[in-house]
């Protein structure tokens, strides 16, 4: 067993990795960014274990990155919201985001790209609109699809709203449409 | 157990983590970045397990992150070096330690600013040089003490090397001092 703290690291980076460091968790924060609210959504669009993912979105709430609030289409069930604190992480998700499409994609074509919704311009490396000279919050991007779904492609309901250009934070089309038989989420 | 990759995350964030998302590994870069290079002096910096630590730095230099190279001062070891593409990651794991700072360190003070070399200018949070309006390249950087060292501080080799103006990537002034009776690393 692996230490579950860096607690005698003397580091931000790994007072960082404490709360975002674990398996899926930064995979959890990006489909929170992409607009996924609920834990069938997540659930759908992650291969976590359910348990996992409900390990996962109890220690971002407990972090103060989301907060949870009642679901009003679904009784008894609950949203995930992104906080104030929570889109802080967006550039540090996003830098390693695009490293990973710059380094890390062997011979894969990038998927997406994420402009500035103001005037359209892609993101560079670290997050930041060269255009207008800022880092936009998380709520001023758009996500845009660059290809056509192609044969394997995930047809999951988030994957399928990510199809459209989409802005970040906002709800995701058709990811809140729950199919009969679909398993219940907590 | 979890699965060792994302393979069904169709995504670059997945792709980055199944590098550099493993526990230890960004910690492992973080260090080789300050310039340790010596298997001990990051056994004795880091509190990872030393096998643990072996794994990391072998899938760090199979990735193409770090590279080893005969060390002159102690034959039939080897030191490890961040590679060109290492150095890419900078940017990445600059902006996760910014964001700790800023969001996950509590009432803890700093304790270490990152700097332009050459114009003096604290690093943004994104990592830019807002004085000279570029992403440094981490060999252009320096990192600074902020404080003296206080009781309960590392005493380790790399912990020492710190407490002094260090530019990163230069090989750490005293890391590479054997003690007699250290054990032997690999």
């Amino acid at each position: 067993m692996l230490p579950s703290t860096y607690e005698n690291q003397d580091c931000s980076l790994a007072r960082a990795l404490e709360i975002v460091g674990e398996r899926w968790t930064l995979l959890v924060m990006r489909d929170a960014f992409y607009g996924v609210r609920r834990f069938n959504d997540f659930s759908a669009h992650l291969d976590a274990p359910r348990s996992v993912l409900s390990a996962r979105l109890a220690a971002l709430v407990d972090a103060g990155l989301l907060a949870r609030l009642p679901d009003p289409e679904h009784g008894g069930r609950q949203l995930y919201e992104v906080t104030d604190k929570g889109k802080t992480l967006w550039p540090a998700l996003y830098t390693l985001r695009a490293w990973g499409e710059a380094y890390a994609a062997d011979d894969r074509e990038p998927r997406r790209m994420f402009t500035h919704a103001c005037c359209g311009e892609p993101l560079d490396p670290t997050a930041r609109c060269a255009a207008c000279d800022v880092v936009p919050e998380p709520q001023e991007i758009m996500v845009i699809p660059l290809e056509a779904p192609r044969e394997g492609t995930r047809t999951d309901p988030v994957a399928v709203g990510l199809q459209e250009p989409h802005r970040l934070l906002d709800p995701l089309p058709g990811a809140s449409i729950r199919q009969a038989g679909q398993p219940r989420g907590n």
